[in-house]
């Protein structure tokens, strides 16, 4: 936890898909200080037609590279949140050298009781 | 924003799924008033035997063409729910033609802190 | 209602996706009491360098056949949440042998009122 379904165009290469993950990884453990081993990952490839995502909406220039990240985590605060978003857009900036525009992030939250990781019990209880 | 993630059978022409998307997003103008540009969705076919929905649960005669809408979105009000049901069945009815029956729909809320469109900021902060 | 999205590993028999797939619904009909009915379920293989569950967090031994079933469910009891956590490990365990740090759970909660199973209307309304 968090889990973090990752979505993109198909057609990169592996090197490009698995910068997108490490980099992910990379700024939720700088901006919310998550485990190093706390890394929960999946990354779907839609094809063009499938993956419908507006260029222009919200002030943003889109590419077709955008990346969507679905994010399923306990209750965040809001300094943490923007602290993401900040730290999000730099990392992937850097490799895979994903434009500011195209990282797209959206935060579904619940509690503790709500995950499991194993072994039949709940987190923290 | 909303995010939408549109599941079905696999097998269905293209032509058919684009009307089902659009339709998705036209229900979406009208029921809930969002920007024309506002449009965000992700589109995934299943095999017959990973799509395992049920034929009658709930007072309901489905199809195997029964469409998953998973919507994303800030909180909306009960009304707008009620109205967004009544839109998707009715535009899906048009084109392609999916039974009433076979509208299948959830909402997860969060809030506008959430979700970031790009540029690392987070939406109305 | 609930939805239950399932993602494993590809590669699987479809006999052991089926027995997963069985298995979460016969626990979540001792657990939450939901009708025999009520089986929505959605299935999806990742390749292994796209599902990137990390095999020791949360003092947890996993192996490569980690199963994360993500639901979607109107609110349930803490109580409720634990039993199924429980019954999912017990079940799979049996049939198809998965062990149980391999079964990763997580549970998204909404409203009645969020949900329409079809013919354009709300769920109790």
């Amino acid at each position: 936890m968090p889990l973090i379904q990752i979505s993109l165009v198909e057609g990169k290469s592996p090197q490009y898909i698995k910068a997108i993950a490490d980099g992910i990884h990379e700024a939720l453990l700088t901006a919310w200080g998550i485990p190093e081993l706390d890394r929960f990952q999946t990354i779907t490839e839609f094809k063009k037609e499938h993956f419908i995502i507006n260029k222009q909406m919200w002030d943003v220039n889109r590419s077709e590279d955008v990346v969507v990240i679905y994010i399923t985590s306990i209750k965040r605060s809001q300094e943490m949140k923007l602290a993401l978003y900040k730290e999000l857009v730099k990392v992937l900036g850097n490799n895979p050298k994903i434009r500011k525009e195209d990282v797209f992030v959206t935060i579904v939250q619940n509690d503790p009781e709500n995950w499991s990781f194993g072994n039949g019990i709940a987190f923290q209880l």
